[in-house]
C-alpha cells in the first residue's frame, strides 16, 4: 500500500480523502491556496503547503506547482480530488512521467473517455444504447442537418465538456445555428477546446449513474446506481442510493453495460457511468466521469465500502479481492448539497465569515464538510459548504431522516444563506416523494 | 402512534430522543433544569420546560414537577432516557396512574427485575446460569457464613443497585464485615433500600449484554451482543457489537437465554440482559437494566434500526413486525465515550465552558453529543460529553476508524479536559487490538 499521498483540492472532499489517508496509515499531505490557509484539511493533514494565491488557476490547477509540492514532501501518489486537475488526462500524464501514482485511470484511458466523441463510439462499439447524434465532432453545417434529422429539441455539448458546463438545449432550428456558436465559444474558453457534438435532448429524463470500480488486474465490479435526476441547471443537488423505481433487471443491465463499458476502455479505479433514463424506462450512455463523484457516500452508506479506501488499494495495485456476487447493498441512502446560495435571491453565491455553524448528527446521519464556526467561506471557489447523507432501511425513513436532518441545519453570518431549507421544501414535495421527479423539476417550481 | 413526547432527561440522550420524534413527526417536549436552559435538547426540541434547578433531586428527579409538564403541555408519553428516573418504578407508575404512556416496561416488570434479588430468582427460574451466591436479601452472619462457602474473592450487591453503584468486592474473610457495613450504608443512602446480597466475583470475565426488544402482543426477539468490558471503576468506556472472540454458538444460548428471560419476566420495550462471561466462557445473568443503554448506538450500527423509533412504537402499541430470523447484523461497530474527565488527575472531572468544540464526522462515523462551541458543561451533572460512533466491515477496520475520529476530537476551554487521548491509547493497546480485555484491563494499566 502507498505509504503518502498529497491531495491536490480543497474543501469538503480534501477532508474526506484525509481522513481515509489517517485510517490506513497513509501520511496525507494537502496542497493549498493562501485563502485556504486556516482551512480543515490544512487542520487535519499531516503537513500542508501553500502553493499559490486564492485564484484556482494560479493554486489548484497550477500543475507545476502540484508537482512540486509532492518532489519536496517526497509523495509517493496524489489524489486529485473532483473538479480542478481530477479529469485532467494531461496532468495524469505529467505525474506518471514524473514517478508519480495517480490516484485515476491512467492518463490515455482519462484523455479517451474525457473527450466525449470517442467515448461515445467506444461505448457503442461494445453494445451501449446511445441517444441518437453525432458519435464524432461536426462542423455547423452538418450539426445543423443532423439536428434536423434527430428532430428537436437536440443538446449541444462539448467534446471536452463536463461538469454540467459547456452544453446548451436547443428547442427550434431557428436557434441552432446561435446556440451553436455561442457553445463553442463557451467550450474553448473553459476547456481549451471549441469541438461540439450534437444529440437529442430528453425533456423528460431521469440522471441515473452507475459507480464501478476496477482494478489493475481487470477485475471489474458496479456498486449499483445513483439517482441524482434532481438537478439545478445542470447541477446536481439531491442524489439517492439504489435509483427508486426502477426495475431491478434494467438495473442490472445498466449495470452489466457500465462494467462492459470499463473492461472496454481498460478502466482503472473509480468510475461513473453516467445514463439518462426516460419516461419508457430504455436508457442511454451519456459519458464516463473519472474521478470520485461528490454524491459518493450514498453507494458508500448503502455497500458499506469507502470508496476512497477502495481508490488507494486500486491505486496500490491490489486486487479488489471481492466479485459482482459480493457486493451487496442495504437500505436508501440520500444526499443533499448544502451550497452557500440564497435560494431568494436565484441561487446567489451567498459567501462569507460563518458566526454560527452547527450541523447535523445523530443515527444514520453523515455530514462531510469542511466548516467550521468563524470559518470564512471564500467567494472564489465553489458554493458547495456541506454534504449531508442520511441512510435508511427504506425511502420514507430516508427522507424523514433528511428532513430532521436539514432541520438542524443553522449556519449564519453577515451575508450568508445556504440552500437547506429550499432543500427540506424539495424533499416536501409530492413529486420527490412519490420519486416521479426528473431533471426538469426543480425548474418546473 | 404516539403524537407528543415528553423527554424527561438531558444532555446527549435527550438530543438523541428528539431526533427520532422529528423524524417520526413527533411532537417534542423537554424538560431542563436552569442549568440546562441553553442546552442542545432545549434548542432542537419542539417545547422546552423548566422545571428547577441545577441539583437533578429538583429538577430530573423531581417527579411532580415532570408530571405537571406533562399535564400542561398535554403530552401523551414520556421517555425517561437513561439514568435519572428511567428504572424508577414508582415514577412509571405515577405516569401509568396519571393516564401517560411511560416509554419502558410496566410499572411492576420494572419493580420485580429493579430488586435484583427477585430477578435472579425469576430468571434462575427458567434457567439462566447464575452465579454462585444468595437469591435473597441477607443478614450480615448469613452473609459472612455464605461468602465462605461460595469462596473469596465475593463481591456485595444492594438489591437495589444498578449503573456501577452499591457494590463491593471482597477479596479477603476478614474484610468482609467491614465492606457489608460500608454498602449497606451506601446503599441506603443512594438508593433508599440497604438490602444487600453476595455472590462469587470474577476477577477476569467480559461483560456482554443482550439487546431485547419486546411489544406489547408477546412477540420478543433479541438483537445481538455487546462487549462492554472495557470499563473503568464500573463504568463503560468502551462498547462494541457483536462481542469480539465468543463462540457463534455462545452468542445465540446468550441470546435465547435473554429473550427467555424477557418473556418470563413480562418484559415491554427495550432492554439490556447483562451477562458476565468467564475465561472458560460460560455465562452468568448479571442483571436487566430496565431502559435504552447509553451503548445502544453499537447495535443500532450493526442492524440498521432506531431503537428510540423501536420503543416508540412498542409503546404506541404497535407489533414489532418482525421475528428473530428476521433481525440481520452487518460488520462491527465501536463506541467511545468522551468524558470532560482529567485522565492525568484521575479522572477528576474537568467541566467549564467549551471555546472550541470540534467533533468528528466522515464515513461511517457518528458524534451524538449535546456539545458546542460556547456550551458551558455543568459541574453538577455526569461528565459525558460525547459518544463517537463508528462502523466498519471489521474490528480491525472499526478501531483504525476510532483512532482516526477520535484524533479528530478538539475540545478546550479553560480547566477543560476530556478522555478521548486516554481512549486513542486504549485502541492501541495490543490486548484491545487482541479483544483479550477485560473489565480490570483499565485497572491494569
Amino acid at each position: 500500500m502507498i505509504r503518502s499521498l498529497l491531495i491536490a483540492n480543497r474543501g469538503e472532499i480534501a477532508v474526506r480523502v484525509i481522513r481515509t489517508c489517517t485510517e490506513l496509515g497513509i501520511r496525507s499531505v494537502v496542497v493549498h491556496s493562501s485563502a485556504d490557509r486556516d482551512s480543515a484539511a490544512v487542520r487535519l493533514a499531516d503537513e500542508a503547503v501553500q502553493i499559490g494565491p486564492p485564484a484556482a488557476k494560479d493554486s489548484y490547477l497550477n500543475i507545476p506547482a502540484v508537482i512540486e509540492a509532492a518532489r519536496t514532501r517526497g509523495v509517493e501518489a496524489i489524489h486529485p480530488g473532483y473538479g480542478f486537475l481530477s479529469e485532467n488526462a494531461d496532468f495524469a500524464e505529467v505525474c506518471e512521467a514524473d514517478g508519480l501514482i495517480f490516484v485515476g485511470p491512467p492518463a490515455k484511458v482519462m484523455a479517451r473517455l474525457g473527450d466525449k466523441s470517442s467515448a461515445r463510439s467506444l461505448m457503442a462499439g461494445v453494445g451501449l444504447p446511445l441517444l441518437p447524434g453525432s458519435r464524432d465532432p461536426l462542423e455547423p453545417a452538418e450539426a445543423a442537418a443532423l439536428a434536423n434529422e434527430i428532430g428537436f429539441p437536440v443538446i449541444v455539448k462539448a467534446v471536452a465538456g463536463g461538469g454540467g458546463r459547456g452544453m446548451a438545449v436547443v428547442w427550434w432550428a431557428a436557434e441552432f445555428t446561435r446556440a451553436w456558436a455561442r457553445t463553442r465559444a463557451t467550450a474553448q474558453a473553459v476547456f481549451g477546446d471549441g469541438r461540439l457534438y450534437v444529440e437529442r435532448y430528453l425533456p423528460s429524463a431521469r440522471h441515473v449513474e452507475i459507480q464501478v470500480l476496477a482494478d489493475q488486474h481487470g477485475n471489474v465490479v458496479h456498486l449499483g446506481a445513483r439517482d441524482c435526476s434532481l438537478q439545478r441547471r445542470h447541477q446536481k443537488l439531491v442524489e439517492e442510493s439504489p435509483a427508486p423505481l426502477l426495475p431491478a433487471a434494467l438495473l442490472e443491465e445498466m449495470g452489466a453495460a457500465a462494467v462492459r463499458g470499463a473492461e472496454a476502455s481498460g478502466y482503472v479505479g473509480a468510475g461513473t457511468f453516467e445514463f439518462l433514463v426516460d419516461a419508457e424506462q430504455r436508457f442511454s450512455f451519456m459519458e464516463v466521469n473519472c474521478r470520485l463523484q461528490v454524491e459518493h457516500p450514498v453507494t458508500e452508506a448503502v455497500t458499506g465500502l469507502d470508496l476512497v479506501r477502495e481508490q488507494l488499494r486500486i491505486a496500490s495495485g491490489e486486487p479488489l479481492g471481492y466479485t459482482q456476487a459480493d457486493v451487496r447493498t442495504t437500505g436508501v441512502a440520500l444526499e443533499c448539497r448544502v451550497n452557500a446560495e440564497d435560494p431568494d435571491r436565484d441561487f446567489a453565491p451567498a459567501p462569507g465569515v460563518l458566526d454560527e455553524c452547527r450541523l447535523p448528527a445523530g443515527p444514520f446521519t453523515r455530514v462531510d464538510t469542511h466548516a467550521f464556526p468563524g470559518y470564512r467561506v471564500p467567494a472564489v471557489y465553489d458554493s458547495l459548504l456541506a454534504k449531508v447523507i442520511v441512510w435508511a432501511p427504506d425511502r420514507d425513513a430516508a427522507i424523514a431522516r433528511m428532513r430532521r436532518a436539514l432541520g438542524e441545519v443553522d449556519v449564519r453570518g453577515a451575508g450568508v444563506a445556504t440552500t437547506a431549507p429550499f432543500l427540506r421544501d424539495v424533499l416536501d414535495h409530492p413529486r420527490f416523494r412519490a420519486a416521479e421527479h426528473d431533471t426538469t423539476f426543480v425548474e418546473s417550481l
